[in-house]
């Protein structure tokens, strides 16, 4: 084990290529040893950190924009699903020798349009060298009304259960990714699930709506059956999903009507970074009516019922059994 | 690349090992996807990230608790230089498959005991497989009265640099830990100096001090002579620095009488995680006694002085030449 002397190589990549993401006055130009954010009063901070690996969480190939905004995105979507404003971020990089500069400055573009887009700044961080695979960890940090934010505890028999956008994209994605011939669908709907693996759409537009409407709320990132398992656990009630209901692309349906038993596929996938909450039953209609103002398709999927342990997946009103309900690295 | 289905995997682990650290109401027993902080008014938010890998900023052999400890007390060590007090933590664990439960009770003692000792409550975090070396990452959090974060700028000609501790400890350790015949000491002398490498001892309990008292001031994490370039730097000015003052363990001492070379190692080596700061030289002595009081030994070692660029050390008068300043992955 060693260190190589070199008083200047860190400091002179993070001037390179982060410095210029650093336009938040608390990130003190990332030449501090932290940063500082003055909460607003009122608002309690909401915390979320997610790491990502090279050949774990996404292709070491990927385009290293791609990496980058993946890796802040699925942070994003811890936030907008806990119905949270995003306030900025550290980011943790671990790299490897074979990084070149060109990867870098890709890197620091994908990151820094990121940031903009999503009012979330960068605000510090680390850079080290790793013999392994390269590592991506931000710790995002969001704004939210005191004692308001968004739990997974809070779901009660009678809401309606939505989830936004459409469901099993990315994992039929993956499955592509790994094997080009996996799914026989034309190329206009294999890159559409391509792209969903590659790059989520966290659902930030509508935080304040989850905020205002839902009694529970998670993002979906290791699979609807699994997380949605994981909501009526905290819940303490169970759930009753409509199978027919569950939004799907017009690239997963064609996937489903070639192949039924994808089903557990678009049900388990991981990586969908969609929103999954629960809205009183006499507010959904609102809620799913302002997403749709906002630009974000919300769709009822079923009810929360009383009991406990995992929902029941009803296809034509018959409970469906899946194998296996989420991904996990353990 | 895949994933491996396994609904409980992961959970199972943070309940297992995790959970029972997770005792800020906050951090609502990490069975959600984000934590909570209730920030007091009147405070800023203090950030610091440290990202630390097996193999490169510890050795992969050492005992997990300390690995814990050590991942926790670097950050520490930068909310105690900026004058911050702790309010909690984000952890970030990549894990290789031959981790074992064994080792994960030991790193999670280490982290907990650490956590009470310091006041600093695991908040929450993320928790994956690595198919590289072991990882932590961790994001801490501290609070400060609004606008008084200390800096690396602020120094100002005339003021009194000080370190607390001792200099150069930890770089002998990483030496005798790389090659145990590296230093002819005795015993005990040896144990000395691989403890500080193994476990810093982050100076929270003078972070007030530091606050009330300090122009300027950083964690020495890469040596004192590149980290007072860097708080000079910032703060666009110079210093003159008396080699003969600067704090020595008997460890360290011994091995510079037997080598007078080793000033290098003392000077640029990394790891020590004391303070270095400036101070008004009125307010010097009574900073000092203050620190004493508190059970830290702070040490005047040299001026702030008029000017740019690195700080000068001086033996007998003379300059010193140093062949490198510090240690950087890069």
């Amino acid at each position: 084990m060693s260190k190589t002397p070199a008083e200047t190589g860190e400091d002179h990549l993070i001037a390179t290529y982060f410095r210029p993401l650093a336009r938040h006055p608390g990130a003190l130009g990332l030449a501090d040893d932290a940063a500082t954010l003055t909460p607003p009063h009122g608002f309690d901070l909401v915390l979320t950190k997610d790491a990502l690996i090279a050949g774990v969480h996404f292709f070491p190939d990927d385009p290293p924009d791609a990496i980058a905004r993946k890796a802040l995105r699925v942070n994003l979507s811890d936030l907008a699903a806990k119905g949270t404003r995003p306030a900025g971020f550290l980011l943790a990089l671990a790299l490897p020798d074979t990084v070149t500069g060109e990867w870098l400055t890709s890197f620091a573009r994908g990151l820094g349009e990121d940031a903009q887009t999503y009012a979330c700044p960068l605000l510090g961080g680390d850079t080290v060298r790793t013999p392994g695979p390269l590592m991506v960890s931000i710790t995002a940090l969001g704004f939210v009304p005191q004692g308001k934010m968004v739990q997974r505890k809070g779901a009660k028999p009678g809401d309606k259960v939505i989830v936004t956008g459409t469901i099993g994209d990315a994992a039929f994605g993956l499955e592509l990714r790994n094997n080009a011939g996996a799914l026989a669908l034309d190329p206009k709907l294999r890159e559409h699930l391509l792209n969903r693996y590659l790059l989520p759409q966290p659902r930030n537009t509508i935080a304040s709506l989850v905020l205002a409407y839902a009694s529970a709320a998670m993002d979906i990132s290791d699979g609807l059956a699994g997380d949605l398992s994981k909501l009526c656990r905290a819940s303490g009630v169970s759930a009753e999903i409509d199978v027919a209901l569950v939004p799907l692309s017009d690239a997963a349906r064609a996937a489903l009507a070639a192949n039924p038993a994808v089903v557990e596929t678009i049900l388990s996938g991981g990586d969908d970074y969609e929103i999954a909450c629960t809205v009183p039953a006499t507010r959904s209609k609102a809620f799913i009516a302002a997403a749709q103002s906002a630009g974000v398709q919300a769709t009822e999927i079923g009810d929360v019922v009383a009991g406990e342990g995992a929902p029941r997946f009803l296809r034509d009103g018959k409970p469906l059994a899946l194998s296996k309900t989420s991904f996990s690295h353990f």
